[in-house]
């Protein structure tokens, strides 16, 4: 008898659970006779023998479709190289314990390393195991496939919010505010703030300055940019990764983090840009930095994301029911217009600890721009509304009942 | 011959410009004849002789219902003193000069003040003017009215997205963050902060802390609620007014906002906390401010508040048709549950220049959260929903066109 076993890792999204409903609801069809298992917080849960008994849940597993966040716990937990055989025997009892024969890991970079290495220490082991990653990340930066669910839900939160405060600012601008910045999530790569570009049409410009890691900040360009921006429409809108890079490859936000005693300043990307341009141009300026709320707004996800989160989940649990180990389910993008997708399989090996950054013929020739090529891509991904469901004006995101198994 | 004028002033909200569609259509059933002239820019857009002729849109009015910002630009004006007659006849000869009868000025606590010395001016002058104010404000905090329109959008924004991100950090919080601070507007009033208690129910707590400027913040009894929040649920949510005051009554974000040599600090308050609790607890925090994106969220503005804003704009036009001059449309609570409201009359000097806080029956004993009471006040302003049109995944927000009159 095979059972599964999932389990949610690294940064969650707005439609993680919807890869778990995906997964739960083929494998209950396919092999209904199969215990499905979920780490509580991760595979620290199965480390620490703390998983759930999904049989146990009596409400519905539909409930994943409408909630943001991990609905199992998530954790941010790096395995053990494969020279630790302890760690790795520990972990595979537990495996054994619960008559585990499909391991899916739903994550990011760092996850797909810790089943590609789960999936290694089976074959070392002799442990007949299917281990299936499912891409999960708003990041957008995994190898292989076209995109990443979680990306065009937190695009779409992007692209609708800076383009709402662009309205505001324009209002504002005659007499008050004459610069708005927004710092987005992307440590190393710039697709959420690229995603940006999509809030502008043939008509209006309503984000004038685009900042991504992958262009080191010119100061000097970058300020006659917005000066030029601030004559010409009376306002300028600017997104920027936190992960920007000074001309030294340094991260911008960090470069001087500490004051004359050595303590850490307050504050992070968005307040030193405005402080900047506060400095040099004298413009008075709004600032925002979205934080989780753009990774969690379940409440603007992108229907077409839903669609391909839930399909990453059945077509693992098809993988590892056709004896499949070391595998991701990865999205194809067969045209750009009318978009068409679908899902092939690539070797974890290939997609483990790389990273996808936003590729040069995506971005305008100044640096500040996202490019035809790159709105082309990035458009499909955010297509579609899915509404939560909502009780007295908030939305409701029902949990399910989870209950610990006893074994 | 009387035509209308109206402007927009102040902060803008998101629902605004249905308080214009209001006021337009209402004119435009009952005085047909009669003009319609809107500032550009606001007050400014008259002094400067730059009024939009709205007789010259083509595109449909409803475009208005649909759109964040203030649609014809608002400003940060202050009149001058009664004193000032120069200024004030230079005023009245650009309103006799589009034979404007009907004066409508659509903003909070400033432009209540400014609609007012309009008012009484019209008076000294003894030129025959409606001066009506349309109450608008995201902070709130208008006397007399029982809410402003605008407040219950920026509501339903603020308890939706600290509801979306607790269930993020609550995913996170067994291996990483432990903290998240969300920092909203309002720097007299902490009715924005107050509204996240809406996230809260009876079976979850969502968010665990409020901070509002009513309540001076005292940083060890914040501190210990905080670690009995991680060590009681494994997280801890805060929620805080910018306008948040230290003991001595000083903005807490400003209090020590010099570094050493005179320069001004980064960051704003949500850092400082974050800062604060780490250097004091230890605890890995993330941080959001949202500033200008919930003050403009179209795409999740509150029916009801959108049902308000364009009542008090109908409003306001039949007090100036029936002769009205320094009066505001308010709106009056009938009963919470079945919520149920209407809209009488206010005369602007009990209005204009003063500020409503959140009472203390609205503020929990400790003073981090808000009472049954206040939360009775606050659910029914944020409920019902009214999705924006969307096209290619991103709200569409389609503008008037708008032509200045040439007289």
């Amino acid at each position: 008898m095979k059972n599964a076993f999932y389990a949610q890792s690294g940064g969650v999204t707005s439609v993680i659970n919807s890869s778990a409903f995906g997964l739960f609801s083929e494998l209950k069809e396919k092999v209904p006779e199969a215990n499905i298992y979920v780490g509580k917080n991760g595979i620290v849960g199965l480390i620490d023998d703390e998983v759930y008994d999904l049989n146990k849940s009596k409400k519905p597993l539909e409930l994943l479709l409408d909630s943001p966040g991990g609905m199992f716990g998530s954790c941010r937990y790096k395995l053990p190289e494969k020279e630790d055989e302890k760690f790795y025997q520990d972990l595979f009892k537990q495996l054994d314990k619960y008559s585990i024969g499909h391991f899916f890991y739903n994550g990011g970079n760092d996850s797909a390393d810790t089943c590609y290495k789960i999936s290694e220490a089976a074959k070392k082991l002799n442990y007949s195991l299917n281990a299936i990653a499912i891409p999960k990340t708003i990041d957008n930066d995994l190898a292989i496939t076209d995109n990443c669910p979680g990306f065009g839900s937190v695009a779409k939160y992007i692209a609708t919010s800076v383009k709402e405060a662009s309205l505001d600012i324009k209002s504002m601008c005659k007499t008050s505010t004459k610069v708005f910045i927004l710092e987005v999530m992307g440590r190393h790569a710039g697709w959420i703030a690229a995603a940006a570009e999509l809030a502008n049409d043939n008509e209006n410009t309503y984000v004038h300055k685009i900042l991504i890691p992958e262009i080191p900040l010119n100061e000097e360009a970058f300020l006659a940019g917005v000066q030029k921006d601030v004559e010409e429409f009376g306002y300028s809108v600017i997104v920027a990764s936190e992960g920007l890079k000074n001309q030294n490859g340094e991260f911008y936000s960090a470069s001087d983090k500490k004051d004359s005693f050595g303590h850490n300043q307050l504050g992070g990307l968005a307040p030193k840009l405005a402080n900047l341009i506060n400095k040099k141009l004298n413009y008075k300026y709004h600032w925002s930095v979205s934080d989780y709320l753009q990774r969690s707004a379940r409440h603007i996800s992108s229907k077409t994301d839903i669609e391909q989160a839930i399909s990453v989940g059945k077509a693992a649990a098809n993988m590892a029911l056709n004896n499949k180990n070391g595998f991701m389910p990865v999205i194809c993008r067969n045209s750009n217009s009318p978009y068409s997708w679908s899902i092939k399989e690539s070797e974890l090996m290939h997609i483990a600890n790389k990273e996808k950054t936003v590729p040069a013929n995506f971005i305008s020739e100044d640096g500040f721009r996202i490019s035809q090529n790159g709105v082309d891509y990035l458009k499909p991904l955010t297509i579609g509304e899915s509404y939560p469901k909502y009780r007295d004006g908030i939305p409701v995101y029902e949990q399910l009942d989870l209950h610990l198994a006893k074994i």
